[in-house]
């Protein structure tokens, strides 16, 4: 099949971001362009809404909306964290069928990857015609194949803002501060706090990641010699770090679940405080406090990468430019231009390239003692997020008397 | 005494905000202009500079980078939480004495005013003579006499801005959500989460203060009459609420104290996750979340008010003038004008009338059933934030086949 004629149906899934309405309306927009694409439909809550005839036409929104929410975090037509089973895919094309989409796509991370996988697989073998494409998004910055998938660059900034301004609170009131940090297998959000530090004295002064094991005599060992040297101490620490066994520290003291069935790491301050505690008791330091930047991080308006902007509608539009052209299904990547100035092009993967799998930090990005990122790192990452507020500290000369 | 020549000592204290700087720089650029002021000197971390002989001259600071810092959140100079025992006031008198300090300003709040009271009465009884002010700020906005303080305004509209977010989050992934606030007695803070809500289906759906009883029961049964209208329930709680005879409800679960004997609220997501296992096993949902928004309330950079930003530099500024002129001590407090456009005025006030009491969040603010603020809040909250972020909605017209 080349070109189909009939509707289009698009989704969003999973945890939402700054700009994954940029790729909705980046999808929307450019299907407005082609006339095979005759009806173009948004199903509300991912697959869920076309398990249950929530359709909406997005034909019918106006264009000065359409802007408003490219703009707006989170996702607009709802979302859901759900991969169909058999008997609901047959559901799903038979709802699919009804309204004659011959075109689905799909915003989301790994796991919305695989649905549409699935989707995919599962109309070739009831013969169902249609095109089926994800559309990257993912804070995580996991997805395979990728240099960084949009959202991300959004998410870092945030991190990289919350702990500028938290290492100066540290600062004024100097003591141990612990920051968790989304990223429930790849550190690549922790690591953006990293961008922080300015000055020598600046925090974080250490950063610990899922990809490596999580010793908590070492991380004492670490955090009692930045107090000792600086009199405070301020770290970064993913949500899902985790033991030599790789069970994550957080699994120890919580029994909560996800709808997939993982340890429930976000929405709860709970590492954070075990950490301080531990710390509290270990080193025999007052002030010892904890923070879970939680959800603002996926969700906080006004605050974003104009690049990760642009690139997380550019996905959307280069995915219906896809479907149009001699493609039956598969997912934008973003890969980087080996050039000195920061310059990405698009390319066409298979869906089960970036399905399910995840990506996790490469050891280059972090440092060897396991509690920093490399200057690699800082290399990748500082395009991604653009400009940081300016921050001035005073000189501080002495008066001897 | 009226116009005394020598140094100026200007120091900062408390919890941070992301204005404290502009307060210091109005000071500092104020002083600048006045010739009896000779030396203008900054104890780092508040009068434990004084203590030690932390001692820096602000005039040898550069007016562009005084500039930045204005602009920079957190304490420039270092804070502290303490407040002088008599035989510390001795030893601040015999340093203020060697470095000839006959202006000395405060930051901070209400704790701060204090401390400067303490001061100023000591002075009086061993003779020192010096003009010794207090300049407001704190994101709690409970300091007396005040309309309200600098700090607030960013402080509020960094939380209405969260909570604009997580409103967007949990409509896009719904469930029970809870966000748990600054604000030990006040609630001024966590009722600027009201401001957020736009359309009528917007979160928080519920807000509760520290100022009125909050009771496990009733908080239950009003979550579960809004998640089964609405299918989500968004709560903003202060980290102050406490049960009918005052005991905190965090104080229940935490053996945690400051440096002043109170016990910690901040720094620690425990309140948030108490309450989200309490709503998890009670109403049987699935999704139940919480989060702290922390310290990122009172540090977090280029999120501000600029009515706040301004009116930090003017009290700052208006406390050297105050110096100048007949007052020996006193504060800044700022009054609103009783006319339909937004506008303050600035007036003397004794330091003891903002010592150590603070102010609650007036009745008029809160709505009879404790869980929700008035429509006079929101107009007397309004102007101090000044713009949020715009939001876009789809109008979701349905496609019926």
């Amino acid at each position: 099949m080349s070109k189909l004629r009939g509707n289009m149906l698009i989704a969003q899934s999973g945890g939402p971001t700054v700009v994954i309405n940029q790729s909705l309306v980046g999808a929307i927009l450019e299907a407005k362009k082609h006339k095979e694409i005759e009806g173009i439909f948004g199903s509300l809550f991912g697959i869920k809404g076309i398990l249950t005839g929530n359709i909406i036409d997005l034909k019918k929104e106006k264009l000065s909306d359409l802007k408003k929410v490219a703009n707006t975090p989170c996702s607009a037509l709802g979302s859901v964290r759900k991969k169909p089973k058999d008997e609901e895919c047959e559901e799903i094309f038979k709802n699919m069928q009804k309204y004659n989409i011959r075109y689905f796509f799909y915003i989301g991370g790994n796991d919305s990857a695989e649905t549409a996988y699935i989707l995919s697989e599962n109309a070739k073998k009831v013969g169902y015609e249609f095109k089926c494409f994800h559309i990257p998004k993912t804070i995580d910055n996991d997805l395979k194949e990728n240099d960084h998938t949009p959202g991300y660059g959004s998410a870092a900034k945030f991190v990289a803002m919350a702990m500028l301004g938290d290492n100066l609170d540290n600062k004024s009131l100097p003591g141990i501060k612990i920051d968790v940090i989304m990223g429930r297998h790849a550190g690549f959000l922790t690591a953006a706090s990293s961008l922080a530090k300015i000055y020598e004295d600046d925090g974080p002064h250490l950063i610990y990641f899922p990809e490596k094991p999580f010793m908590i005599e070492k991380f004492l060992k670490e955090v009692d010699e930045v107090y000792k040297k600086y009199n405070r101490c301020l770290i970064a620490v993913s949500e899902g770090i985790s033991d030599e066994k790789g069970e994550p520290i957080a699994a120890k003291f919580t029994k909560e679940v996800d709808s997939h069935g993982n340890v429930q790491l976000s929405g709860t301050g709970a590492l954070g405080d075990l950490l301080a505690d531990i710390v509290r008791k270990e080193l025999k330091v007052d002030r010892v406090r904890a923070d879970t930047f939680g959800y603002l991080q996926r969700s906080f308006p006004g605050v974003y990468s104009e690049v990760d902007a642009k690139e997380a509608y550019k996905v959307g539009e280069i995915a219906v430019k896809y479907a149009m052209g001699k493609y039956e299904s598969g997912s934008v990547s973003i890969k980087r231009e080996e050039s000195k100035k920061y310059k990405v092009y698009y390319e066409w993967v298979p869906l089960e390239k970036v399905a399910k799998e995840t990506r996790n930090m490469p050891d280059e990005f972090i440092n060897k003692d396991f509690n920093w990122v490399t200057e690699k790192f800082i290399e990748y990452a500082k395009p991604l997020i653009g400009k940081l507020p300016e921050i001035g500290i005073l000189k501080k000369n002495k008066v001897n008397f």
